[in-house]
């Protein structure tokens, strides 16, 4: 069925519902070129401001998830038994090295990780940006090559590439035409992508605060519980865990500095937030996924998740052996006095780590592998006069005047140390 | 100054207003390429669905201006005496020929009329189509043309070319995206171009009803209001007029079909409404000049709008001695019942114009010349059963189902004559 876009276009202006037929039709013909940019860019803004029900949402999820290809994961087997797969996903934040902990644990657990990654975009990291710092990393692996690597690692994290096209090309077109933060296109954007990847669970890290998205928790629920239902409405288990990013995690924003922060986690140390949230989720995945053989703490204790990981990075021709890279140029904030370190903001490092190269300001654009910050005293730890807070690294100098002003007024040092926050919010099944 | 594109849309999109910095720099950056279709496209929604105040409806309008060139119409004298300028605009309607009487009526009765003339769109005809169907005839003038046209003929209508260049884009923008009919939209492109014209003053067509752009006549006293005040906020002399647009004007719709008819009014006769609403613009026109030597009805008597007509066109390089052209094929629709011709529907008529070849679907289109309807009985006149009451014209006979089907139900004969509808519903000032 064919219709005018502008017509399209004209009923959610003026608040009605899109029909099926009309979704299928503007998703399908905008993958093709068929419907311009322009049309597309006052559609979506017409989304944003009038919203799309439930129906629509699960129908333009499905048509996003019909645009491209499909990943077959069904009889995946390893040693003769049959290989449950699982997938976690995050709807970003700052410091969010999460992926590249939980997906090893899980592996070395005994369920199988397709992980369709992202790149970053403004403030918030994005995994395959962080592992390319590894030399001769690669994303991009052929369909077959993930099935294989499933059954031989038991995880890989690639670019998405032709999972829902639409959706590549609706979020490039969303982060210029200021339509990203609207909850059924957040929905759907992310449930496409995960949907197409095949995985048989779900499990989603709902980020709420200064550092995410979304930053009102009412909002958040919304998001979860349309999330969890979209996947249902499609037939993968889905479950979502409201997480905190008021402030950021761990101690290191940036590419490599991130990756270097995962490894020792891996090697049964790190900051204790991150591995909190890493074995909360792995432990959300394992049970949705119907694996419970083992415990996934004793992987970091025994190594085992280090082997996943390692393998993994191997498996896509990595080199952890090279050193990681880290910024030419270093500036440090040292304390004016001593004390307690206070809450730190999650937007005031996303954007440091951003002015500083690390991430990006357009789809596209280069990011500077070794551009991050290193947080020396988290919340609540003391602080003695003199001493050193922040590492900031940039291959390119004349970032840190700008990087330096984002960080100022995010962090101060205090009389009383801050109230403990929880890390984890809530948890919602569909 | 500059600003972040997605910033600026962001800002409207959430209620905000926009600073006069910021819509001078996305009015400017959008002319020259560097705010992109798309990012315009969601800016248009935004201001669709939050609308703009007045002070960001006259700086939207002064960056439109801005845009390209202004006409200078300062000093123009005929045999030694100053010449006033003044000019009309009609927002669109169906069988709208006014341009083509009311042009050179105020010419004869001595004030000089710089007319910037659109093309049609849709349903509703261009002042440009029809005199193009005048063998010959241009509508593309240098300035110096137009201001030398200006003494010798007292009337000049032509493209409006690189006068507010800015709307251009942006109407062409707006009909693919669903944001046509936003009244501070409307209100700073019709303005932009008016302004840019360097008329002395103007007097405002503003139709309401079925045939229009605007439906309600709330909505349409807003308009004018809107218009009338950028006018004056701008330093230019502007009057509006809110007339009827729920019948179609005169008894011929089209582009050669609206021409043969005005020539019909320029002779003295023609259809009363056409006459009637010419002089009306006529006297508001001259007086907002502050010419009143002449009576325009005597202009319609003694044969000098005649003569101002013929020497506009001939100084545009037009033919009248030319026959004009008429569709090859034309089909009639007859009475199958006696009685009184009721309502007639503006938007029935436009629609079945547009069917025939007589309108574009999208800018830049060839239309038909010769396409168009003749209307044999008007409301309110008497039916004889078998007469003829409509005449379809096209070059394009397999057009006719379609056209049939547009007209069909705009129309019917009834026992009780229609009540009479008032052709000028209110007259408004700045």
């Amino acid at each position: 069925m064919s219709f005018d876009a502008p017509a399209v276009i004209k009923t959610k202006r003026d608040g009605g519902r899109l029909t099926d037929a009309e979704i299928d039709w503007v998703i399908d013909a905008y993958t093709r070129g068929r419907v311009a940019e322009e049309q597309m860019a006052a559609l979506l803004m017409a989304i944003f401001l009038r919203g799309m029900d439930y129906r629509e949402t699960v129908r333009w999820t499905t048509a996003m998830v019909s645009s491209g290809d499909r990943l077959d994961l069904r009889g995946l087997r390893r040693a003769g038994h049959p290989l449950a797969t699982v997938d976690k996903h995050s709807t970003g934040g700052v410091g969010d090295k999460i992926t590249l902990t939980v997906v090893p644990v899980v592996a070395a657990c005994g369920a199988a990780v397709p992980q369709a990654a992202g790149r970053g975009l403004g403030h918030t990291g994005g995994t395959l940006d962080k592992l390319e710092s590894i030399a001769g990393f690669t994303a991009h692996l052929p369909n077959e090559h993930v099935r294989q690597q499933l059954c031989t690692v038991g995880a890989a994290i690639f670019a998405a590439g032709q999972l829902a096209p639409a959706d590549a090309k609706l979020y490039a077109l969303r982060d210029i035409t200021g339509t990203v933060e609207s909850l059924p296109l957040i929905a759907s954007s992310v449930m496409s992508k995960k949907l197409a990847e095949g995985a048989g669970a779900l499990v989603l890290d709902v980020k709420v605060g200064s550092g995410a998205l979304i930053k009102s928790v009412a909002q958040c629920r919304e998001l979860a519980h349309t999330m969890t239902r979209l996947g249902a409405a499609h037939g993968l288990r889905t479950r979502a865990l409201l997480t905190d990013m008021n402030r950021p995690l761990g101690g290191a924003a940036g590419n490599a500095v991130e990756v270097a922060e995962a490894l020792e986690v891996l090697a049964g140390g790190g900051p204790p937030d991150v591995v909190e949230l890493t074995l909360r989720l792995a432990a959300e995945m394992l049970e949705l996924a119907g694996v419970d053989d083992r415990d996934p703490a004793q992987s970091l204790r025994d190594g085992t998740a280090m082997d996943r990981f390692r393998a993994l990075v191997t498996a896509q021709g990595g080199d952890l052996s090279a050193p990681l890279p880290i910024g030419a140029c270093s500036e440090t904030v040292t304390a004016a006095r001593g004390g307690t370190m206070g809450d730190i903001d999650a937007m005031a490092i996303g954007l440091t780590v951003w002015r500083l190269g690390a991430g990006r300001s357009r789809p596209g654009e280069r990011v500077q592998p070794g551009a991050g910050i290193r947080i020396h005293r988290r919340p609540g730890e003391p602080v003695a006069a003199g001493e050193r807070l922040f590492t900031l690294y940039t291959d390119t100098p004349e970032r840190f005047p700008a990087a330096m002003s984002a960080l100022d007024g995010g962090w101060r040092v205090v009389d009383t140390p801050p109230r403990p926050q929880p890390l984890i919010l809530d948890r919602m099944t569909s």
